[in-house]
């Protein structure tokens, strides 16, 4: 699958979390030989988990099929800039590049916020290729909170 | 049980963790009417899981228990500073205090690096009491780590 392809499938994934009355937020995994390791939705409500954000998610599930936490030369595919939280985690877990869609102002932590990938105390960061298929993604999250207010 | 106390058997999971090749970390997550909800250490190696830190398994595991991602009056108590992602979680989670005990220069997101609940874009940050039991907390770590240098 091509990067477009992979972006189309994580949102795909926030349209189907919206769906659940999730946030709307999608994450795909590909392993080094651009295989799909793991794909995934935000599921905080569902599963009652303050930490199952989508990239948290797929970053889980490839570490466990993969039997190592290190995710080295995979890339993670993600419809919303991620949040420091799961930023920090695509450190973690030594993920090779990170494409996203939307920018997120609000509640992103790679180029808003802390902006943690830049920070000096970083060990290690992706290559970070943001604004894919930007509108769609933003598109996606106001839809689902103008519905909700 | 005291504030003294939960930390006292923070430091006993942060030291089982280290017997078991984990960075030594240890985490009690305690409800709004002192009970214990969840207590564990650092499992990253042992689940293959980049977001097994001591916190977050502390965290989903409350969260389990109580029926919601929210865990509005609960208070946490962990050995060393969290990192960025934990600080974010325990932000997500709505924790109301959070007392750690050794700061972190090079990995803590709280007092140190990014300072996350100093950012703006921080909805919610818990009652911050550091520096508990500090000694042995990081008397801990650097035994940890100087044996493996």
């Amino acid at each position: 699958m091509s990067q477009k392809t992979f972006m189309e499938r994580a949102l795909e994934l926030a349209h189907a979390s919206s769906e659940r009355g999730e946030v709307p937020v999608g994450a795909v995994l590909v392993d080094g030989r651009g295989k799909e390791l793991a794909a995934d939705g935000n599921r905080v409500e569902q599963y009652c988990d303050p930490v199952a954000h989508a990239e948290i998610l797929v970053l889980r599930a490839g570490a466990e099929k993969l039997g190592t936490p290190r995710l080295t030369g995979c890339d993670l595919y993600v419809t919303l800039e991620p949040c420091p939280m799961c930023a920090q985690a695509i450190s973690f877990a030594r993920v090779r590049r990170l494409y996203f869609g939307a920018k997120d102002p609000k509640g992103g932590g790679v180029e808003n916020g802390p902006r943690l990938y830049d920070q000096p105390t970083c060990n290690h960061h992706p290559e970070v290729y943001g604004g894919i298929n930007e509108v769609r993604a933003s598109r996606l999250l106001k839809n689902f909170f103008s519905a909700r207010r």
